[in-house]
């Protein structure tokens, strides 16, 4: 008989949908050891959390998330507001030993999210950190491709993580903007973050960084319509070389026009190429050396059933793969990770690292030098 | 309070569980005027079915198909059988005063077409075909910029919808290769009439058309390992003209190596042109001859919240589209169709030009010349 | 020591100056049997002849091409004039036993062609037809894939020729579109004979065809700015059945938006496909189903010096090659074919066949019906 | 009447070859204040240079440079042999009052190209740097894009220049990979040098860097198959502040499998984006945030008689430009740089600038922070 697991999530905008979506449609999607059940939402007034809570499906709302995070019936938490609420949450989620997925970026600091990481090692609960993108088969398909040797020892990493969600500089100021709420680290935290966990999962951890970051539209109009500062970076670039040696470069924007889903890797091996565009989040761009010298190029490679995940979601290759998917795809790696038939990554101590390194660009921008970043497991 | 819609369906296979995901997660991606409930499962034996329903989220399940649509709780039946099938249920369930969606192609024959048609409208219940394809927010795009007059006049369409799943030889017989289970129209059918079905959607009712189809493979191993003759075509190309004097040209394949997913259209205008690729589902090309000479090009436009429905999926533009979303937007259309809030297209009466267009282009490869098809309502 | 090859070039615009650009590089690009001069250029007056002979390096000009075809000095005469002059200009040359280069289509009916072919073989005269398409690296890599079985036995083709240099209504009148001086096939002589012999070149002659053109732009303004009626197709389809017994499709348009050199081919196996599109003549798209399963796809071979003729323009893959490349392949063709080391294709009575099939898709209009074509020789 | 420039070209291989094709083909091409004449070759031992000379169209021939560069009859000189060779070349040149094009990179060292470009201006002698990549119609059109202000200002710039001759280590050991002969920056001097002139070129001169390079295959078999060590850097990453405040950053590689000429660019502007690819050398790739919010999308930019330069080599948009093509562009502009109708960029004083660029970055790596770069002038 199938185990359930009650999940209470807090925030219903953006990743709170998405995440309810998936929790709904997962047990149709993949066998699992439990069955998930959307049990309490909280938002910041009752009333909203009522009404979110019946447009997405949850049995139970709260205007208070601290109720959820200590309700008995609650086996998960997921974290889905801004960032400066995730510490305080998880603690108290942790405190009460649920285990717990957050969004990205998991915290402010580095040294917060190491807080949060100890908790949860001492608590003995799960945690997963929502770093989506790396859930998509593609990318899996080039893990795979990577350590079966397919392209030889990678050389060289280029990773970006371009959006122009802000290129427009009348569009308002916002709480991702100010460091009281989103730290120092703009694209840097908010996006680079992504493609970041992308190049541990995939290249292994970061050791020395230096970069550079930049405010493009520095005043934006707050709900007065005054001219308030932004205060975190627009974009930045940096260079990196990983602790296998391997050298790298990273950008992010949230200001690049064209750009909406431009979170992109290239992977250079001795013996072949990877390239990803996670615009085109179906297919992976392959270039095997070994292929007869004629007929050499990069191939595209649509994901289907032989690869990983996504003969769950359809049998037929090429069909298509959407964001919700992979959101799925994470969904039944928390349950997995919890059940015990997976292991879980990133986990928070794992998404420490993503955090030590945004910290590093920072102070390599300071310093305008190249900073060591601490030492960290590479992801199984 | 919400209604509830209760829905039966038949077949676990490929679209039955797809049914049954996009159904689990709807209500948490659009506002529904009714709630749709996966009630019952009916497979060829109840133990299976037992099983699949439990796997997939029925409350119920059955090894007696009848059973199901003969069920006073159920208010909709999906119908996810093999071809030959389809008829006899279809007529059950519309006796039995059921809403009906039934997958593609309808039916054998474009007269078993008619005869599904007429007991639905006579039973005044409400249909809908599951070519699926046109859900997808690309195409609602490209409809509408068609309506808009983006690309002036249409002069000229290309479509195709190429497949490569029986390329190899050796693959098994299987009853989409007979004639008494999937009629004498195999690739022509079974997949072209997806791309039919689009053109009739984009471009309105096909007047005439001429055409060749060709088995590639003629012979299969059957589960004894003896050669079986395959009974219908593994490719099809026909020449059409539309009621509106437009030219055209479809073609379809289940061998063409490399294509996965290959429906494509190309719609030239007088002052643009479109162009789509089912492999990249989320992407409509598109090209303005009203751009500065110096700029002209075909654009590629990443689907967002500014495009049809996209918005309930995710917020960020180019984020990503699923095989199992575009089954959520034709769940939601059934849905709403019923409820009288949309339009259900393509219902059983709308689906039989589609069958009508399959069978001229039979009959043309026979008498080697044009052929007439019978007028047909365009796409609202 | 070397020989010379006086060449005598009618018509001075497009063609006739990319023939003068090709035959000035040539001897510096590939190793040659004979060196070629720019010798004669004749044009409808004398003053420009001699003008456009100083701009494009030939030696001497005419206004009378009659003068040019007799004189003595000319070895090779190559006619870029419009459609209706070719015959009358070719059986002179011929006449005057020169060898001829004709650009496309080579006149203004099969009997024609028949007859100019005809008068070559007689003369036994060395003859070629400009279509230069053919002479890309990357087609010729196509044609060496498909010979070597690469992608198996061929089921299927289609091509196309699409631009949109006529798209615009307001553009006035031209030679090309009357029948006196382009013949009744519009877009099917001019553009689409480009596609037909390019399937005669990879997969052998055409046996049958059916098919359907149009005028989509019935009238243009002359020079006195009076509407004038245009006499032949802007765009036009057709199916196709090889001697093979491979089916196919072609379709052609003057009108198509956003198409500039649109002729692109696809070409499935048994084993394999290709795909190539003009407007990235540097690339050839191929499937391998040899591929292992989770590793296949669609590459792009971008040309390098292990394709054919590459080499001689640089020895860098995927450096670029241009339309002028392509003319100088053609002339090196020209120049060996009269030396005796190559086969020339198309000759004048190679393009009869394509000037056959175009008559015969017209013919098919007409009846409403399949029409056979004439059987005719593969290409070596 | 016409004027001629007689040129004397040193080295007969890759580069040596394109300038004798291009200087044969350009007076066909473009119209010309002077007409380019093949003098006289030299290469490394006499009989070869008159072989090659035979075969390229050399007038004259020698085994001594430095006859060529005094010969009286000689207007211009072109250096095509190793880098470190230039410098001697150049000054003899100069100093003999000849124009001087050579090939990239300009001198073993900053202080050297400074030094040639010194004798340059004394002398009063044009100058051009084969940077022959910038001399393309599409970045032509991004040049005249970012100048009229389509995309708005210019944010951030990211350029590549990958490509794999050396991927494979077991190809043998070359001047390229010695210090003495190529200088110790390897990728960066030999392919970076490209890029980096083109970012000085599309955005100005570079203020300020931090890079790091690496060896990736450190040994390769000598002649006598014993291996040698490498002895500059297969790959490098730096990051780059303009002179104007805009962010960038630039890789080069010779060993990235899969890249064959992939000097690419993205220039991000507050109003639009450029993208473009060498290996698709004949498209730009430009998004327009002007466009209405639903069709908004990068759009493909086929180059076309519209576009610089294009038209005098095919009047046929999207018909193809290849790498010899670029080369007539840049003997274009060097003949009309000398007769003073066009101003000649990079001349060898702009040249120091990428010069100074790339020793920046090696300092750089070394000590391990950012590194400012001497100011330079724009590109006109």
């Amino acid at each position: 008989m199938k185990t359930q697991l009650n999940f209470g999530i807090i925030g219903s905008g953006y990743m709170g949908k998405a995440y309810a979506v998936a929790l709904k449609a997962l047990p149709a999607v993949f066998p699992l050891s439990a069955e998930p059940v959307c049990d309490m939402l909280a938002t910041s007034d009752a009333q909203g959390a009522a009404q979110s809570a019946r447009a997405l499906g949850f049995r139970r709302s709260t205007g208070d998330w601290r109720e959820l995070v200590t309700d008995p019936a609650i086996d998960v938490v997921g974290i889905c507001s801004p960032t400066y609420l995730h510490k305080e949450m998880a603690l108290a989620a942790i405190a009460a030993g649920k285990h717990v997925i957050c969004e990205k970026p998991l915290s402010l600091s580095a040294s917060d999210a190491q807080e949060m990481a100890d908790a949860a090692t001492q608590a003995g609960v799960c945690t997963l950190v929502g770093f989506n993108y790396m859930k998509n088969p593609a990318t899996a398909l080039a893990k795979q491709l990577i350590e079966s040797g397919e392209i030889g020892d990678i050389i060289h990493f280029r990773g970006t993580h371009n959006e122009d969600f802000l290129m427009d500089p009348t569009l308002p100021m916002s709480w991702r903007l100010k460091r009281e709420f989103a730290s120092s680290a703009g694209a840097l935290g908010d996006i680079a973050s992504h493609i970041i966990n992308m190049a541990h999962y995939l290249c292994g951890p970061v050791a020395e960084v230096v970069g550079d970051s930049q405010i493009i539209h520095p005043k934006r109009p707050n709900a007065n319509g005054e001219l308030e500062a932004v205060e975190n970076d627009d974009q930045t670039s940096f260079l990196l070389t990983f602790a296998s040696g391997v050298q790298g470069s990273i950008e992010a924007s949230r200001v690049a026009a064209g750009r909406k889903m431009g979170l992109t890797y290239e992977i250079i091996g001795t013996q072949g190429s990877l390239y990803f565009d996670q615009e085109r989040l179906a297919e992976l761009q392959y270039f095997s050396a070994r292929d007869p010298a004629h007929l050499q190029g990069f191939r595209t490679i649509l994901i289907g059933p032989e690869h990983p995940d996504y003969r769950h979601f359809c049998i037929g290759t090429g069909h298509g793969f959407g964001f919700n998917d992979m959101i799925m795809v994470e969904m039944r790696d928390l349950i997995e990770g919890i059940g015990g038939t997976r292991t879980l990554w990133p986990s928070f101590t794992d998404a420490v690292h993503s955090a030590q390194v945004v910290e590093a660009v920072m102070r390599s921008q300071q310093d305008r030098t190249w900073v060591a970043v601490s030492p960290a497991a590479p992801a199984p």
